[in-house]
């Protein structure tokens, strides 16, 4: 089959590599299943090995948002069968360690990442025409009959970005009333847009300064936008929220600067919500959190806890994640949805197999 | 009067100062009132300048917790009169600014600390006979009649240790059922234990080595008890909760060795809920706190918001927190009060004026 690899900085390509099998002899535990991508995607933490800002060692499979169809299920699969669609959370997890339990999946203590081998074996990654599916059952969502193609978009978002969102929402404690701000205008930060006004955020400020992105935050649920960073910027919302800031501020970039943003612009007492990967820091200026009561919760998104919740407001039209992708490729054009990605020219890229 | 003046490292003295007057002249607000210190004592806090490690740069008043009985008020003071027995929160707050309105009364806009000069005048410390509250209605809480004496370590808890352990408790997220374990085992730390058992913590494990301080703990609430610190700690608490640890970690040193403890310690998604005044740092691993879900909030405790609540049941005979005072002095032996302290002969001591 052909699937995505990544060489090095700047070069991915499409290669032949071998079907995947469901694992097979005495050793073999049957919870795995193969599925046929649908639509995969490239995801912003994809970029960081991508511009070699993390260095690519050896040539890996790359990709870990997908949707797909079953094709076949191991013997102790039970809660799907060839023929179901299901939504790939972006990491493995069996769905019934105490950390699966505690609904924390990315700490699962049996699971681990797309392209790459695991406890029970090798898992395909994303961005290839199929994928070996260890621990079937708890890491895939089945969504329930055939979804029409126009659903595909949304049901993808549900891989990563949109629960990625959501977490950072839950994590900084958005609640009806609340007041936003969310740092970054990718996918992640918009979906994060989409998420502080589903849980009742009544002004949201979206900090951007690309008018597209602009535009699509207020369709998702800005209040307001502010394209001012750094210090211009922290006194900006200080400035429209009672000379103190917003509730809750969302970190959705990772970088020292956006997070440096982000503690200065909460109301002492607020709360900062954080799912940017930190790209090599900061640490987090303890006595800074202390003077002002700033909480800071986040991290690695645990999509697989979310995605039931999400899912049926997607399956009834309430809820429409799907609309952070601007453009598609078909998968042996992968090469080009990273350098629209990189260029800033696309906000996120559906990879059609 | 007499009042605690400390000069440097571990030089405290009781000497004459002027006696505290209500405000006068036109620019006088009128907000303040005059109290006599029934009861004061020394802080965790207070040994840092105590030991040299913050040092003193000129001699200063000392002491930010006490209770005693209003002698005079000004004439825009309207929740109190002379003759009420107040308690004085260790921050000074007017109760009316945004952050007051929000319950983070320690960021108020217009208060500020004792023994210093703020927006409305010098306000005397607490270690002393008598002292000038500015924003009086803001700061003092008023208990309601006559307190009996025996009341009297309960309510000068109130006044920092028990509403400061609860802040970490309340940081930490502790709610019904939840496992719990608490570093630091001083009176903050003892107050933590309460404040988790009076949320409803299931299990609360006290990390402790002094024998006296373990009994104490248990009798607060805690289920258990580990001596073990650093990677020995953490290793006896992710064995005692499910190879994970448990859901809440509460930290009430504030040094690096004890935040690094608590982070270590809680569970992928769990909370760290901190009040230990952080010693020179450290900051806080970005990339630890990603990867693992857990969460930190917590400071300076904005205690003014939290006595009420905690009043209600110290006057019912339901909370007993002034069991974490071990140790009484007269105001003129207030340096062997420090000095018990820093010696850990003491877990906290009464300084009667």
């Amino acid at each position: 089959m052909r699937a995505t690899i990544i060489h090095g900085e700047r070069d991915v390509r499409v290669e032949d590599v071998p079907d995947p099998v469901l694992a097979t002899g005495p050793e073999a535990s049957g919870r795995d299943a193969i599925v046929r991508v649908v639509a995969a995607c490239v995801c912003g933490s994809d970029l960081w090995p991508y511009r070699g800002v993390r260095p690519t060692e050896e040539p890996r499979r790359i990709g870990h948002e997908f949707v797909g169809v079953v094709e076949e299920v191991g013997a102790a699969v039970r809660t799907m069968q060839p023929g179901d669609f299901v939504i790939a959370p972006f990491v493995i997890s069996c769905g019934e360690c105490i950390n699966c339990v505690n609904g924390i999946t990315t700490s699962c203590l049996h699971g681990g990442g797309w392209g790459s081998e695991g406890e029970e074996g090798f898992a395909d990654a994303g961005q290839g025409e199929r994928v070996r599916v260890p621990l079937a059952d708890g890491t895939l969502v089945v969504v329930p009959g055939t979804p029409a193609a126009e659903l595909i978009p949304s049901l993808l978002a549900l891989s990563d970005v949109m629960p990625t969102g959501h977490h950072a929402a839950v994590s900084g404690g958005v609640r009806e009333g609340s007041t936003v701000a969310v740092v970054g205008d990718g996918a992640v930060g918009l979906s994060a847009v989409l998420a502080a006004k589903r849980l009742g955020a009544s002004r949201i400020v979206a900090m951007s300064r690309h008018e597209d992105r602009q535009r699509l935050a207020r369709e998702l649920g800005a209040t307001d936008v502010v394209p001012e960073r750094g210090d211009e910027g922290v006194e900006r919302l200080h400035a429209m929220f009672d000379g103190i800031g917003p509730d809750v501020v969302l970190e959705c970039v990772g970088t020292e600067e956006s997070m440096d943003q982000a503690l200065r612009s909460a109301r002492p007492g607020g709360q900062v919500g954080f799912v940017g990967v930190p790209a090599g820091g900061p640490e987090l200026p303890i006595r800074q959190l202390f003077s002002t009561n700033v909480g800071v919760r986040g991290g690695v998104a645990p999509v697989r806890t979310y995605i039931d919740e999400l899912l049926a407001e997607v399956l009834d039209g309430s809820l429409d994640p799907g609309r952070v992708f601007d453009m598609e490729v078909p998968l042996d054009d992968v090469a080009e949805a990273y350098r629209a990605m990189d260029e800033r020219r696309a906000i996120k890229v559906i990879v059609r197999p």
